[in-house]
C-alpha cells in the first residue's frame, strides 16, 4: 500500500506517542517532530507507511537512546494474554468450527497494537473477546473474509509461513498455530529482528510458547511491517518458496499488499485510510487473500 | 494559549483539508504539506496555534491561488442559519432568561466551524439546536460558565466589543447582539480583514443583518484568531479602551487567552488539547471570564 497524504499527520502523532513512551521531555519531543518534518519533505509517497515508520521509530530511538521503550508493555501484554489462554482454548473446544474460531481469535488478538493507539487496555479487550459467542458470528459471509479460499489453500500445502505482528497477540497466533499443527502443517513463525513499537521479537514468541509448535525466525527488519527489500536474505529465500503465507496486522498488510505472493492478510482495520483502501469499515476483522492472477504465483488454489 | 506539541499533527490535517476544499490536486497537496513541514521546524511553540494557522492557510492560498476557498460554504451557512432565525428568536421569546438563552445560542452557533472539522452538517446542527429546551439546561451551574460574573460586567458597561468567529455563526451572534441592544448597549462587531477558513468577513456580518444593531469593523487580520500584534492600529485602539470584550470561538480563545483585557470567551470546545488546557470536557459550552487580577485591567467587575 502506498502512503496516502492523510498518513502524514498520523506519522507525527505516532512519533509523539512513541517519544512519550520512551520518556522524551518536551525539548526532545520537539527535536523528534522537527526531524520527522525534515524527513517528510523527502519521503516518496510511493513507499509504504511502514517505511516512514522506520524513520519515525528510528528517530525516537536515536533521540531518546531508548532502544526498547515498549519492553514493559510487551511483557505485560504477553503475560496477560497467557493468563487467558485456557479460556481461549475452551472457546475453540466448544466451537462448531475449530479453524474458523482460531482464525477469528487470531484476528481479534491484533487489537493489542500500540502503533495506532497508545492506550490499548489489553485486559478490557481480552474480557470482551472472552465474552464473544463465535458460533453466532457468521463472519464468513462478510465481504473481506475469504474463509473458503483460505481452507482450499490450506488443504493444498504442507507448510505455512506465519508473519507475526505484536507481543501479546502472539498468544492468539499460538491458538491458530496449534490448529495448523493438529492438521500436520509445518509452521515457520517470523518476528521482527529488533524492537519496534510493541512488535513481537523472538523472546516474545518463546514466552508465549510458539516454539512448541513452530520454528521461530526473524525477518531481519526492525520496521513496523515486513518490508521485503529490508529483510534478510535467509528470510527472503523462505518467503519466496512459501506456498501459504499468513500476514498478521495492519503494518504487514501495508508493507506486503502489493507483493505477488500467496498471502492471506489477517488483521483488525484500525485506521480510516486502510479501511478506505480496502473498501471496508473501520474496526472490521479482515481475512483477505492476496488478489493476484494465479498463473503469476503458481498456486492454483488462490 | 501556547502551541502544544499535539497541535502539530493537527496543523497538517488542517492543511490537507483546506487544500482539498481549495481544489488542490495530490501534487499540490504534497507541496503544501512540505511547506508546512519546513515551517514547523522554525515555529516557536510559545506562539499561539492561530499564528501557525496563519502559515497553514497562507501556504494553501499561495499554492492553490484560491484566496477564498470557503466562499460558497460561508454563503450557504449564512443562508441556512438565517432561515432558522424566526425559530431561534422564538426560543428566546419563550425562555425564562432571555440573556442566558441568547448567550447559549451564540455559543451553540460556534459549531459552524470548518477549521477543526471540514464536514460540519450545518442543517443537522441547526435542527439539533432548535430541538433543545434551554429552560431545562442549568448551564450556569457548570464549571466554566461564568454567567453571574458576565451579568455583573454587562451591568457596568455601556459598550461591548464583540469579536466574531465564523460565517453562519454570525446569525447566532445577532441574537445575542439584539439582546444587548435591548439593554441599550453600543456594540462594535469585529470580523477578519481577509478570508481565512470560514471566518466571518464584513459581507457575512452584513448578510446576517448585524449592521442593524452594531457598528461593523475589521480587526485587520486574516488569521483564524485575533492575534493582537497583527491587528490594525485602529482596531487596537478600540480593543485597549474596551470595558467588555466578547471573544467568540476557539481560535480567538487561543489567540487571546494570555492577554490582559476584560474578555469573556464564548465557544464550544472542539479540540482535546484546548479541553485539557481549560480543564473541561470536549464539546463543552464555555463562557469564561478572563482571569487576570482586577487591578491590572482597571475593571472592578471582573
Amino acid at each position: 500500500m502506498k502512503t496516502y497524504l492523510d498518513c502524514i499527520p498520523c506519522f507525527f502523532k505516532q512519533a509523539l506517542e512513541a517519544a512519550r513512551i520512551a520518556g522524551a521531555d518536551d525539548f526532545s519531543q520537539k527535536k523528534i517532530i522537527d526531524e520527522i518534518a525534515r524527513a517528510v519533505v523527502d519521503f516518496p509517497l510511493s513507499s509504504s507507511p511502514p517505511e516512514m515508520g522506520k524513520v519515525v521509530y528510528g528517530v525516537v530511538k536515536r533521540e531518546t537512546q531508548n532502544y526498547d521503550p515498549y519492553k514493559e508493555i510487551k511483557e505485560k501484554s504477553n503475560n496477560l494474554a497467557l493468563s487467558f489462554l485456557p479460556e481461549l482454548k475452551q472457546k475453540i473446544e466448544k466451537s462448531g468450527d475449530r479453524l474458523l474460531t482460531a482464525l477469528k481469535l487470531s484476528i481479534l488478538g491484533n487489537i493489542i497494537d500500540y502503533g495506532v493507539k497508545s492506550n490499548v487496555n489489553v485486559e478490557k479487550e481480552m474480557e470482551k473477546i472472552i465474552k464473544l459467542d463465535f458460533n453466532l458470528d457468521n463472519r464468513e459471509e462478510k465481504d473481506v473474509f475469504d474463509y473458503q479460499i483460505f481452507k482450499d489453500a490450506l488443504r493444498q500445502t504442507e507448510s505455512i509461513l506465519y508473519l507475526a505482528d505484536n507481543a501479546g497477540e502472539v498468544v492468539f497466533d499460538r491458538l491458530l498455530i496449534e490448529e495448523f499443527s493438529r492438521l500436520n502443517k509445518e509452521i515457520i513463525y517470523v518476528v521482527r529482528d529488533k524492537p519496534v513499537i510493541n512488535d513481537a521479537l523472538i523472546e516474545d514468541a518463546e514466552t508465549c510458547g510458539i516454539d512448541k509448535y513452530a520454528h521461530i525466525i526473524s525477518s531481519g527488519v526492525d520496521t513496523p511491517g515486513t518490508i521485503l527489500n529490508l529483510c534478510s536474505e535467509k528470510f527472503l529465500k523462505i518467503f519466496q518458496k512459501s506456498e501459504l503465507i499468513i500476514s498478521k496486522g495492519q503494518g504487514n498488510f501495508e508493507a506486503l499488499s502489493s507483493e505477488e505472493a500467496p498471502i492471506f492478510f489477517l488483521f483488525k482495520v484500525k485506521c480510516p485510510i486502510v479501511a478506505q483502501h480496502i473498501g471496508c469499515k473501520l474496526g472490521e476483522m479482515i481475512l483477505k487473500a492476496q488478489q493476484i492472477p494465479a498463473e503469476q504465483i503458481g498456486v492454483g488454489s488462490l
